[in-house]
Order: C-alpha cells, then sequence, then structure tokens
C-alpha cells in the first residue's frame, strides 16, 4: 500500500508559461511534502458544453507544451484523449493517457490507448456502475497492456448533478487495477450554468478526504492560480495556493487508511 | 401536426439477406397502415459492453446493405456516426445521420454531422438534462444546418437502469426541432446481464404509448424476427411479428394527441 | 375496461363556502362529461415543508365539510389520514381513505385503514419501488380488506424532484389492484422553494395524458379556481377552468386505451 | 471538536438478557478506547417491508429493559418513536428520542418529540435534499429545544439501493446542530429481498470511514452477535464481534479531521 499519487494540474493547457508556473509551483508543493505526481492538462476539450466555449491550444502545440513540462520538471505527463487515431501520436510525448468518461465504452479508443503500451486512466461514464468498470478494463488488457487506472468522477444523480458513491472504489478495486479518485470533476454540475457546467469547488476537499480514508492510489485534482477566470472547469477547480495545505490534510488521512 | 414517423430496423446489419427481410415486412405493415418510416440498422456497433461482442459487418458492407434496401424499398435510411471522420462517406449513402447517446457531446462529431447538410437524430445522453440538448443542436446549426431531430432514449436512475422522462419531450421541443422517442433503448438495463445489457422489452409498447399520447414527431423502434438470437440489444427489441398491432394502437393515441 | 375515474378537488379544505364552490364545478364538469368522480381534500396538511405553512381546518370541521359536499353531490368523498386512531372515525364520514406516500410503509396505519373496511387509496412512497407496494398492498388485505388502490405519484430523483417512470403503473397491476395517477404531485418539486414545495403545474396534463395512455383505474388531480393563492401546493394544481378541456382529451386517450 | 459518539446497539430489542449482552460488550469496548457513547435498540419496527416480520417487543417491555440497561451500564440511551402520543412516555425513560427517516416530515411527531427536552435525533429522509433539514430542525426548534442533531442515513438512488452524498454532511452541519453518520442503514437495500429489506455489510465500514474523515459529531451503527439471525436488519448490520477493530481505525480518522 504504497503512499497516494497526486495528478493534477490545469484543466486546459492555456499556454507554454502558464504550463510551466503551473508544473513549478505544484514541483515544489509535492517536493516538500514527498508526494510524487504526474502533471494533467489537456490539449483539446472536445465535448464542452457549448461549441463557443474555449477548445484549447491544439494537438501539436498542447504535446509540445506537456515534453517541455516534462523535460523540465521530470514529471510524469497525462493528457486526454478523443479519437483512436490520437492514441499514438499522444503516447510518444506523454506518460499516460487518459479515456474521458463519457468515451469510456468506446471499443476503438480503449484498445488503441491499450496498444501504445502506455498506462492508461480510464474515468468511469457518469452513466456506468462501478462494477461494468471490469468490462471496460478488459478492453484495453485485451491488447496485452495491464498498466490500467481506473478513476472515478461521479454518477448521475437526477439533472444537472452527480454523486459520489464511495461504494465504487473498493468494486472497481477487485478488478485488482489501482483506483483513482477525481475530487474536481466529481463536483461538476454537468450543463448547469446553461451554456457551461457549474461547479461546487468547495465540496472537492471534502469528497478528497473521503476518498483517501477509503482508500485509493491516486488522487486526481485540477487546480489554478485564478480558477474564475480559468477556460474552463472553473467552478470546479481548486486554487493552487490551497494545494498545500489541503494536500498535508490529505496525506495523514492515507496514511491511516494504508497503516495496520 | 403531422403523423409520427417510424424509425425502425434490427439493430445492426447482420447480411443483405436479413438486412432485406427486415425492411420487407416494415414496408408491407407500414405500407398497408400508411406510416411513412426510415430504415434503421448499424454497421458498428462501437461502444458495446464487453469487447468480445459482435460489432457488425464494418462500414464499407454495411452503406452498400443500406444502399440496397434504400433503392429496393425506396424508403430513407438512417445509420449511426462514432467518429468525426466517418460522416461524409456515410452521408453519401444514408439519408439520416445519427449521434449516439454516450457521444451527443463530442463537438467535432456533431459539427462533421452537422456539415454534411443531411438531417441529424441525436440522441440525448443517459447523463443530460433535456434542456442541456439546446447547447447540442446549437453545435450542428453552427454549421448551418438546421435539420435536426432531437432523441429520448433514457436516463440514468441508479445503477444498470434508465428512467423515461416525459417531461423531456415537451422540453425538448421548446428548441422548434422534431422529437424522436426511442422506445427500444428506453428500456435497455446498460450493463445489466454482466457482460451485456439486459432490457425490458414488455415495457417498450409501454413507452412508446406514453411517448405518443404526449406527442412526437417520430418514433424510434429495434426491430428483429427473433429477438432472442440478435446479436445485440435483444432484450429490448420488439419482435417483428408484434410491431402490426402495436402500430395500428400507436397511430390512434398518435391521432388524439394531434387532433384539436 | 371500465373508463378511469377522476379523484379531484382542492389540496386543502378550506371553508365549506370553498369546498362547495370547487365540488360544484367539478359536478358540473364531470357530469357533462359523464365521468364518475370522488371529491378529494385534506383537512390536516400533517406533513408540509415548515412549521410555518398552513396545516388546514382540522379533523373535526374538515370532516363535516366532507360530509356536506357528499350529501350535496352525492359524490364519493376521499380524505388522508396520517395516525392509526384517525382511521375509524374519518372513516364514518369518507368513502375512500388516503394513505399519504411518506407513510406508506407503517404498518399500524396501513392496518387501521384496512379495518375500516373503506377502500383505501395508497400513494407508493416516492423511495420506494412499484413491485414493492406488493408488500404494502398485502398489510392492508391481512384485515380482509380488498378494496386497496396503488397509486403513483412520482419517485425521488436528484434531489427536491420527482420522475414519473410510467413502468411503474403495469407493475403495480400485477397486484389485480386498480391503479390510479396521481398527476399533479407527480410534478411537485419537494422542498424546491427553500421553505415550501415547487412544482411545475404545466407537466400535469403531460403526464396525465401518458398515465391514461398506459392505461389506468383512476386519475387524481388536485385543482384550485386559483392555485397561484391557494395555501398549499398552489405550484402543481391545475386551474380549475382548464380541467373540462383537460379531461376531454384525457378521455380520449382512455377510450384508445381501453379498445380492442 | 470533540470525538465522535457512538450510538450503537442491536436493531431491535430482543429481550432483557440480549439487551444486556450487547450492552456490556459495547460497554467493554467503549470503556476500552475511551469512546463515550449511547446505547440504540427499538422497541417496535412500525415499518417493517411486510407486515410478517417482527415487530419487536413492545412499548412496555422495550422501554423497561431500557432503562435496565441504562442503569447498569450508565450509558445513555436512544430509541425511535413513530406517533405523537409516544413521545412523552418515551421520554420519561430515553435520554434521546429518534425519529425514523420516512416520518422526518410529520409536523406533530417532530413537535412532540421537541417538547419533551429531550435531545432529538432525526433521520434525513431518503427522498429528502440536506438543505432541507434546516426546515425539519426548525419544526423541532419552535418548541424551544435546540438539541437537535441531523443523521445521514442514505438517500434513493434508483430502486431498491441508497446512496450516501457526503456533501450532506457539510451542507446539514451549516444548520449549527451536529451531525450523525448511520453507517448501517446507508448500505441498506430498500425492499431489496422481496418481502425484505436486504444490505451490503461489507460496505457499512467503507462509509463510516468517509464519513468520520469528512467529520461528524456521531457515528450511528447498528450491531449484533449474529446479523444472519437478527430478527430484522440483518443483512446490513456489523458483527459485535468487528466492532473493536472498526473503532480503533474509525478513531484515528476522526483524530485526523478533528486536528489542526
Amino acid at each position: 500500500d504504497l503512499p497516494f499519487v497526486l495528478i493534477a494540474g490545469p484543466c486546459q493547457i492555456e499556454s507554454l508559461d502558464h504550463a510551466m508556473e503551473v508544473a513549478a509551483a505544484l514541483d515544489e508543493i509535492c517536493g516538500g511534502l514527498g508526494i510524487s505526481w504526474i502533471y494533467k492538462s489537456s490539449f483539446d476539450k472536445a465535448n464542452r458544453t457549448s461549441a463557443a466555449a474555449a477548445r484549447g491550444v491544439g494537438s501539436a502545440r498542447g504535446l509540445d507544451i506537456l515534453a517541455q513540462v516534462r523535460a523540465r520538471y521530470r514529471c510524469p505527463v497525462l493528457t486526454d484523449v478523443h479519437e483512436a487515431s490520437q492514441c499514438a501520436p499522444v503516447a510518444e510525448v506523454v506518460d499516460v493517457l487518459q479515456i474521458p468518461a463519457f468515451l469510456c465504452r468506446q471499443t476503438d479508443l480503449l484498445i488503441a490507448a491499450g496498444r501504445t503500451g502506455r498506462p492508461v486512466n480510464v474515468k468511469k461514464g457518469q452513466f456506468l456502475a462501478p462494477w461494468d468498470m471490469a468490462n471496460v478494463a478488459a478492453k484495453i488488457a485485451s491488447t496485452g497492456n495491464e498498466n490500467i487506472l481506473l478513476c472515478e468522477r461521479g454518477t448521475s444523480f437526477g439533472y444537472n448533478t452527480l454523486v459520489s458513491d464511495f461504494r465504487a472504489l473498493p468494486i472497481m478495486a477487485r478488478t485488482g487495477y489501482p483506483v483513482v479518485f477525481d475530487a474536481t470533476h466529481s463536483v461538476q454540475q454537468p450543463g448547469g450554468q446553461g451554456t457551461a457546467s457549474g461547479g461546487q469547488r468547495e465540496f472537492a476537499p471534502v469528497l478528497a478526504r473521503a476518498a483517501l480514508a477509503v482508500g485509493v492510489a491516486a488522487l486526481f485534482i485540477e487546480t489554478h492560480e485564478d480558477p474564475d477566470h480559468a477556460p474552463s472547469d472553473g467552478p470546479n477547480m481548486i486554487p493552487l495556493r490551497d494545494m498545500a495545505s489541503l494536500l498535508v490534510r490529505l496525506q495523514a488521512f492515507d496514511r491511516v487508511a494504508k497503516s495496520g
């Protein structure tokens, strides 16, 4: 039972400077606390609520920025893929491929991701039961790639609301694959602002505490120095300045969960 | 307020002979009842519960079969697309493109479908509120294509279960686009059989009656001569032999709904 | 398959004059349409969202008013009971006892209601599966009283929202007991206005149409000449002036549902 | 931020001997760990799934047994009330009155409980949003009694299933009243065994860990020396022999949650 790994970063890749600044802050915080971490950021937001919303810097520019973050801070990097054809080129740059929740049953995408040989972090669909993630993992494992992470990020609960069912963590862990808890998307309110998703940022630390106490291999948190002005997921991202104190507390829960 | 259009056919394209047989039966039934109909069948089941499940005949063979059905029975044909690059070639053959529910927020796919100029039938995601379909439609409409249909096919309700919220029909109709009710996927039990989705076929006619009474532009029903041995969606498809009597009854509700 | 019976009236008994006025209007409407009807009104709202909300005229005054409505319009009357000790005295005056949804598993109340020998209309709890109403009915039937009606009034769907699952109607009908659909409470938004429940009155006719098409023995609708100023359930009651045109349409769906 | 209080005991009062045995075990465990505890047991199970299920020893015998437990182990005792008239006599014997979840909006019951002056533990209805518990508490507080505890015990999530939304704990805490987490009823599967409720006992410790990490004033756990043969709630009660090790772990989470 190793200490939890942190997967963190800004939702979108905004620019090289911005990526480097957030990475520098995370490097300092995690270095000080002895937390292994993976930098996460997206080069394309492919399923925004509205077509008018910012999509991101695109694949070529985004991968270049991730490569520079990786080289400078010697941290693994993670990004998400949306079509099967993206998997191979993305895998040349990033350490972990991520499958978005809405796409977690797209067989071709899962298999293409598996074939890269890279670890694959699959978000559980908001429409999926935790036990059904075994079928999702089996699609990836059919390629011979067993480096699979299963990630809880909330389940549909009425309209425009998600609920975090913490039974899902031990249920997904029965597969034998490491389980990740995504604390910031779990407090999203999909479509809750009309033409954008809302969020309840104040509950992300609450759910993160619960997840660490139940026991997870990794924690996923999107963070930004100014969430209220971020181009996406602002309502649920954690301010960068709050990360250090939050992580200290979460480490304490993690230690209790993994002791004895 | 025109009479409802029927969108029907077997879930998967199994073979030319099979497609022709089902189309012949539908042609006879709908011809006798004066129902306009669209033939629906999929060349690829891209998001099966399990990777081991049958995917279908593939794109080239599938489109060829749909073209033959279309020529022989002079009926419009509909099929679903899964990646943006499929839209243009599929649109050369079929009359209506369909966006699967899991993919209803994938901006590139919606825009590629819109750009074909063909009518686009979008299934509402099981994770989406009906009012959020206005944003989905706006993505397609941003291409200048206003031939959009919005389709209700059930909403997540606990695990492995969907519920049909009939308020969704008038809510989606506020967009001004025609509303479709998918009676057979609405009774699906996603993942409910472990490595396959289950279904409650007996409730499809019940929900279809409700939808026609509320008022819809079109009704979507998957049908098969032997659902229990169909390669996909067997537990929720309506036996072909039950279609005629069901449609007679549904026409009566449709007439009342659209009178006065 | 008899035509549907209408259970209707104002949520609360407000005064003798008010009760008589609403009853007069319903008597005229239903008489003209040939609809059998039961007058419904409550003498006590025992579970208001807030303690500050109006409770009603109380038991003695309320039963007296119901008796006068019954005598004047020769219609059966229905009211709800909240504690076992109320059942016998209420049954001396009213024709049908009603069990509120929150109380549908209170064994003593069900048995006391059953022992009166009067028909008992049990609302399905917002927290209950339709198949579990068989156990509820069995509690009443254990008294030898088989005059039981099972009433759908919406199921919890996220917070402050209900959804109407129309599969519940045929599922409850398997018990052999008549099934009622409550169109106005099904569009309630429990607690949705902070210190009161909200409602979506505009969807009550929508759900009523669906219910009639699926097939029910009775339809429950609360109505008021001025819902926006009613002491309870205003946001979901149907204006009395809209009842006649609504019922005409519902009769047409009922005839189709029960033909052939 | 005081350490959590434990509310524990067998679901039903089975006999004096049984009550004393469970109390003795809890007294020893909690004494050893320095945990303040309250003995919980019910004299009447008033809302069983089926009328054929065991109801309990009744009020007179039950209160006598609770009084003896209280005298012998010098522990406060808690039991639930179902009708307003029970509150005063029950309050003469027990230290804390409990309002069952289904009854949490019954104004008369809440007010009668409040008037006893005893602390009142109200279970949040499975159909209620956490913010709506402020209205419930206000009904009790209207009597001048501010000794109120608000208890989370799961929310309806589809049929026959509950989900624990841990956002509910801080939301209810905004009222200023202490918040309790009921770990064993939260894993109930209402009606899930046809004529009885099922349960997922294995997840009660999981949810208890999450609750302690989020932060609660008290933890509610039903326990039994042989849950599989208990007359009620067997599927979700924790075996008495597992309590000590569970509590040790929970204390560690509680300390972290309340430090700093």
